[in-house]
């Protein structure tokens, strides 16, 4: 059987919360299968960047990343927020390893082609270095990816970390039985917004539809469902969405993806 | 015999300057050796610091990291230095990883104890993990140390360029026949401070104190100095000083430290 490779997301609400980043990094360490992290970070970017008065540019929920915002995005994301949890991956015992997508060439992305809108060094993932990252996984690091790509011509990209997550998986599926978790401060798509006890703990592509035509999914869930169905529809394992508890061997109910 | 590891460390004149850096890239990237590149980013961070309404506290020369100046140390050196430098040589066909001390363990260090000043978050080194490096290479990377460390216990510590470059040399050396280059933007250790062509092309240890008792060294170059002369007593095989020629195959003068 292939060996089980989990991919796990944290957003900014896990991140920006000193208490909470702790409990999810102790969960992830005692993860018994070999993993990855995936790290956002965009809450942060966006308060360094009103403190550095640059303004923060979002058109229909995008972030349009100018180059003062890519390099505040660098300094956060790839500087305070990986190394940091880097450290504190290794004070655990966790062999860790912060990466961009520019580190051993392992994620390469296209700057997104003008179309109405211009999202500035906006990334899409044109390819994920499945060798490279195969490598590192032997050698028993942890990687821990920021979500920031390059374009192989010398230029950084700012990449959705729940697309980098999906993207991840997906890639590693040819050789890996790739389990892909959507962790954060939720304990899944809840079918009553704010009722966190009305957990959907199974959703499928047609409920999901049900759920969007209804308008019963929250804007922010939007890409990160999209990308995790797009995970399920491409070989992943399994797709979860939750909270710590559903990394832990005694979880609470949180969401599983079915086709 | 040995295989040669070179380890070429810059400083923050390279780094600032676009055009010097893509020429130091390019040079750097020439060079057959298997290689290590270290650099620092301290006035970078300065601006950085100025820029946030941090106050950069000096004191005898040497900075003093408080909470707030490590955290902008962490988003310069590890954020937007490092990963550019990272694109930048991935663009010019070099594998290349960027590392702080924390990623894979590599460096280790000690807070500095407070005596009559207390440096705040500064790290003396306490090992360099050899094993992993040495892993690192045989993989082909090209490993970009920033001048950040970690104690093992999750604090991230603020070290010397210089230090950790000589210390990679010299932990290295059990191994490899190390060459170490220090490059900046003067041809070497100068015998006549305004004069860049009075290049001292040996110098030892000697001939070193004879130029300190004489007030012949600019106060910038102490340290470097101080560490390199540290290498040359710890097996390093070859102790370099000069601009970035001094790195291609038809260098100018540039200074070679000896016993």
């Amino acid at each position: 059987m292939k060996k089980v490779v989990s991919i796990v997301k944290i957003g900014g609400d896990l991140i920006e919360n000193k208490v909470a980043l702790e409990s999810f990094l102790t969960a992830f360490i005692q993860m018994k299968d070999v993993k990855i992290l995936v790290h956002g970070g965009g809450k942060r970017a966006s308060e360094m960047e009103q403190q550095l008065g640059i303004k923060t540019q979002i058109v229909g929920g995008r972030r349009i990343t100018n180059r003062k915002s890519l390099e505040v995005a660098t300094m956060v994301y790839a500087g305070v927020v990986n190394k940091n949890i880097v450290a504190k991956l290794q004070a655990l015992g966790g062999n860790a390893l912060g990466l961009s997508g520019a580190d051993g060439n392992t994620i390469r992305a296209n700057k997104r082609v003008v179309a109405e809108i211009d999202y500035g060094f906006a990334g899409d993932i044109a390819r994920i270095n499945l060798a490279t990252i195969q490598q590192i996984l032997k050698m028993n690091f942890i990687p821990v990816f920021c979500a920031l790509t390059h374009d192989g011509k010398g230029q950084l990209l700012n990449t959705n970390a729940d697309t980098v997550a999906a993207e991840l998986a997906i890639a590693l599926s040819a050789i890996y039985r790739t389990h892909l978790y959507y962790c954060f401060e939720k304990k899944g798509v809840l079918h009553h917004v704010n009722d966190n006890n009305s957990v959907i703990t199974h959703l499928n592509q047609v409920r999901y539809e049900d759920l969007l035509k209804n308008k019963r999914v929250v804007e922010g869930m939007l890409p990160k469902l999209e990308n995790a169905f797009r995970a399920v529809n491409h070989q992943v394992h399994k797709v979860c969405l939750g909270n710590i508890s559903m990394l832990t061997e005694s979880p609470e109910p949180f969401t599983t993806l079915t086709l």
